[in-house]
């Protein structure tokens, strides 16, 4: 079944500058690049949450993202500071999702949604173990 | 109004292969790859109809991606030969719809959906002139 | 020793077009996307000697790239159609170089090379096996 | 004439974390990605300065790379926290050198050399504003 987690404890925030390489001849961040900012703050929220997404990898926890959606409401662009508010919503025994809002000084450029899977080695879903469960329903730790 | 297109007219095929580059450390297409995988097919349903999007761009007619969903069924490795169908499915006076079937020799990787407005130079609606429009209702040309 | 190829046997090219995300806000292709066209060629390189690098990768052969020198003449665009014109300049006991020079209608946009070195599943460098050597001294296969 | 800037002045650091994307299958961060760190670490470097490369663009000042060099020591992997050591090597009147060291924790993972030309809006080189020249012979700003 699915679990909604504590709003108090599910958002994090992530900051980054955006790179030259990441604007496209219209000169605003090509639509790809939301989704590598939304990838790099879900990281960063597991950190908040003292886990490294590296060391999951290297235990065969793999989290593939298995569902996509975005909403593009204003364009970012090259040196623009974004804040990436990112907010686990969903919990299941196989998979979780995260909405995320992509901001600039307080604007929303875009809403993004993923949905990603517990996979095995052999990118096969598996339930995810109880450890792994425990730090989506965690919020930062109060130490980093 | 939005207008439903012909469907015989409406879809074109791109074929491309993946790229070293476009993997990640899970041994597979990147997910925001596939937003590439569209745009490149989408450049190419145009070429298909005697339209180069490089010229439109010139002319001062943008159309950026303004809402994307992903459904990632299985995935794309290294070196596969992906076929690309891609469907104009919705015409409205300010926007298109595309839907997209990535496929390995016939079997449904990802299906996504991404809709376009037509924008002028400061990326404001505008409505969309009736040459594009034609564009978007025509099939494939007989002679490329 | 190095080795230096039969310049009759060496050279393949490799034809692409230019995706619309390869562009940066200069509304040229980004620089660093050459390299992304220099591999692209020479895995086709390889595959027009018969052999599929993913099946190297699989059988524990790997060649990551170690030394890169790029000369930008030109720059590229959205749309154009690019020849990458690859050759093997030298073949060592554990490395190999190839040189490509990256062409629009005849005109050179950009010198690169590249050294690639042969290594094992912990990334050190190991002796080619004499199947792979074999594979760089070939020239493209009469039928693919 | 060439200029060597005073070595005390022309040294800054810039700090990332390698993102999942930047992976490949080799689960090392893709050799083309180095261009795209030294890319941030320049702008960096400066903004250190007081200058933001996003004006100057406007301003109609661009300094794309016409040469590179990059010699690739040990790979940087997933979640790494990088160093990227940029310094300011050479200023002549149409262009500038950069040296990079990228170093995980002390380690030098590669060395790149980029040279960026001073070109105007057609992308034809032009002598260099003084205003500019004077950004890259200065030090870090005391504050920022």
């Amino acid at each position: 079944m699915a679990e909604i987690p504590d709003p108090r404890l599910a958002t994090s925030h992530h900051e980054l500058r955006v790179r030259f390489c990441e604007t496209d001849m219209m000169a605003i961040v090509h639509h790809a690049n939301y989704l590598v900012y939304c990838e790099a703050a879900r990281v960063d929220w597991l950190h908040k949450r003292g886990v490294s997404y590296a060391d999951w990898q290297r235990m065969g926890i793999q989290l593939p993202v298995v569902d996509v959606s975005i909403r593009y409401h204003k364009p970012a662009r090259f040196e623009d500071v974004l804040d990436v508010e990112t907010t686990l919503v969903e919990l299941t025994r196989v998979s979780v999702r995260f909405r995320y809002f992509v901001k600039r000084a307080g604007v929303l450029l875009a809403e993004v949604g993923t949905q990603l899977a517990c996979v095995g080695p052999e990118l096969t879903v598996r339930r995810m173990p109880e450890d792994v469960a425990r730090v989506f329903r965690s919020g930062e730790a109060t130490s980093t």
